[in-house]
Order: structure tokens, then sequence, then C-alpha cells
């Protein structure tokens, strides 16, 4: 498996909405799409997952997880989207709307955490620490719970090239790698799934990248 | 099942970009994967296809036909797009650019009809007849020929409400009706799935539609 630094994860995305001219939308619907099929992969509803969490962050790995809230509600979870910084981007916009008219629940502020699991889209590949207010004292309440996480694209607050440092999610039980896994995430431990089958072939060889889809599948588990 | 009337079919299509905010990016992402997925389903590399020629029409079926291009691309297939009539949206202009910088050829002539397989996205459900100029030709030839081919939606040229009448193509081997099946093709004796997961449970509901799709898979086989 080929682990990306952060400079190269950036520029993968950069040349992906470059040179590749793929729009937002269209990467955030596929990968959000992705994050979706993980949970009802791991968590399925027949054996008795039901209310699943969303935690959003205030950028991309927030919309990739508002995505992620529509399908599973379409596939039949209760969905509660947690997004207490919210973006201004006119596509994340969107997205909000699409949800709450779908009668999938928009919070700001949380007072329970029962849920069957938690989704962790807060921070993606982008991430700079130290983690900081609200998102702090969040995760701190997170890792005393029991409540299984799915982790999208990186732990939320993990350096993203040294992994766990000393703040953000200890314990993450999937961990679902858009794209391709960072190095932060090298010596995970969890159940490790790679989505966002977009690469274009030329730049999944320009980078070395191990992509071991099978036929028309949009995530394929990695260890 | 339930067939949807020509007006209902732009209805259900205006409610979703309207109502409930879907935008034709999202709308075309997911229909096109959709029917990708039951391209490698019903004709995989592994069995020999490789060779995919896709025929666009001008509409938002042709764009769906240009995802699917695209997809199965990244799904090893050797894919040629046949785009006589292209159309000025923006988003369609992005999509042939996207396919381009791929490697998929984007052809407005076309001089051999040697391909494992034709995915037909000429017309969609907002089609009204006859057909004319150089499909009429196209679909002529096609008619002409033994390869098998797989249409978006309803098979090009059909009436959406009464389905072949006099031109159009007179034989598709695998339908993939999009949101639910047009009155159109309600005697199809081929191989029909379903696609374009993205029905809003209320939507659903209200047209009484039966969406059988299992677990997160985005398209099912109703026959």
């Amino acid at each position: 498996m080929q682990y990306l630094t952060q400079e190269q994860a950036i520029r993968l995305d950069e040349e992906l909405m470059g040179k590749y001219k793929y729009s937002l939308v269209q990467l955030m619907e596929i990968a959000g799409l992705a994050v979706a099929q993980v949970v009802t992969k791991e968590y399925p509803i027949e054996k008795g997952n039901k209310k699943i969490l969303i935690l959003c962050g205030p950028g991309n790995n927030g919309g990739d997880g508002l995505v992620c809230g529509r399908y599973l509600s379409l596939f039949g979870y209760e969905v509660t989207i947690y997004y207490p910084k919210q973006s201004k981007n006119e596509h994340l916009q969107l997205l909000i709307k699409q949800l709450e008219i779908q009668n999938v629940p928009v919070i700001t502020e949380l007072s329970s955490f029962e849920y069957d699991a938690i989704v962790d889209a807060v921070f993606g590949f982008s991430f700079k620490g130290p983690v900081r207010g609200i998102f702090k004292e969040i995760f701190n309440h997170i890792n005393s719970l029991k409540v299984p996480i799915i982790s999208v694209d990186i732990p939320s607050g993990w350096d993203v090239e040294q992994g766990y440092l000393q703040d953000g999610i200890q314990r993450c039980d999937v961990l679902i790698s858009l794209s391709a896994p960072k190095l932060g995430v090298k010596n995970f431990k969890g159940i490790h799934y790679l989505g966002g089958r977009f690469i274009p072939l030329e730049l999944k060889d320009k980078l070395h990248l191990i992509l071991p889809y099978k036929e028309n599948e949009l995530i394929v588990k990695i260890n």
C-alpha cells in the first residue's frame, strides 16, 4: 500500500479539480456515497444498527459527511447530522438544504450521544493541529464513549503524517481512506477501507497508487 | 411495479431539482454510475467484453452516457463516446473535458460499429417522436447489427408511454430505468434494471414507487 504525505494528498486533490476538471460536487457525491456504503457494510440495519450520528467539520471532510448522511437516510437509517461550525460554501449549503427537505435533522448543539455508530467527518487530509474550541470538547467526550466510530479519510485530530499525537479521536473502529491512505494511518489497526473511486489511471500510475477495487465496487477493504 | 407517464416522469425530475434541491451534476453522476454498474454486471471484462461504444444524445440522457463512459473507463473498459450533436450545457461540456483528459475519445463521426456492447444514451423520458436526422440513420444501422445494446432510461426512439412504434432502437437487450420505469417499457422482455437511487422517501411514497434496492446497492434487477 502506498501512503501519501500531506503535501501529496493536497496536490492530488488540486490535480483532480484542476487538470482533471472534476467538480467538488462530483467528488463529494462519490466520496460521501462510499462512506455510506462502508457504514452499511460494517453496521448493517439488519444487525440492529439504526441511529447514526454524523459529526461534520467545517471543511470538505464535513461535506463528505453531509452526503453520507443523505445516502444513509435513503438506505433506511435514522440519521442525525451534528454540524456545529457550518461552511459558507455554496455547495455545502445546498447539501444541508437537501438533508433538511428529506427530514434529516441538521443540528448545531448535541445533548445525547446515544447512537449505534458515529461517523467522524470532522477533519481530513488538510488538517493542521492542534484541535481547538468546540471540537476539542467533542473529541474528549467521544473518547469516553464506547459507540463505534467510522472516520472519513483520517481519524479527526490526527496528524496527517504522524498519526495520533495528543488530541483527536483516540479510538477509531473503521477508517475509510479517500483516494489513497495517508502516512498518518500507516499503523492503523482497525478495519480499513478505501473509497473515492475517481482517480484517473494516469494519476494512479504517476503516484504509484494501489487501488484494489473489484469490478464496479466503490469501496474496498484493504486490511 | 409502478410505471410512470411521461408527464409524471417530467414532474418527478422537476421536483428532484426544484423542491428537493438536487443539482443536475449530482443526479447525472449517480445515474451514469448506475448505468456503468449495469454494464459491468451484464458484460463483464472477465467474459471478454472490453470495447464499449456509448451513443450520446443531445440532452441529459446523453449526459448520463458521458458519466457512464468515465466510470467504465475507470473500471478498465476501452470506451469510445459517439456524440454527434453536442449540448451547450456547461456541465455536459465539463463531462466531455473530463473524458478527454482521461484519454476517452469523444468522436462526432463513426466509421465502425465493432464493439462488444453499445450503450444507448440518446433519448430519455422527455423524448417526443419522430426520430429525425442523424439519429434515424444511426438507429437504422444499429438495428441491423447483433451487438448487445444497453439502453438508458428507455430504448431511444420509443414513445415514453406507448413503447416501440415505428422508429428507434428495435432490439434492446438490457434496459436500466432511471428513478422508475416508464409506461412505454411495461412489456419490455429483456433484462431490466432500476437505477438512480436518489428518490426521497416522501416522493417515493407520493408516487407509490416500488424501489426494491438492497442495502447499499445503486442498481437492482427488476425482472
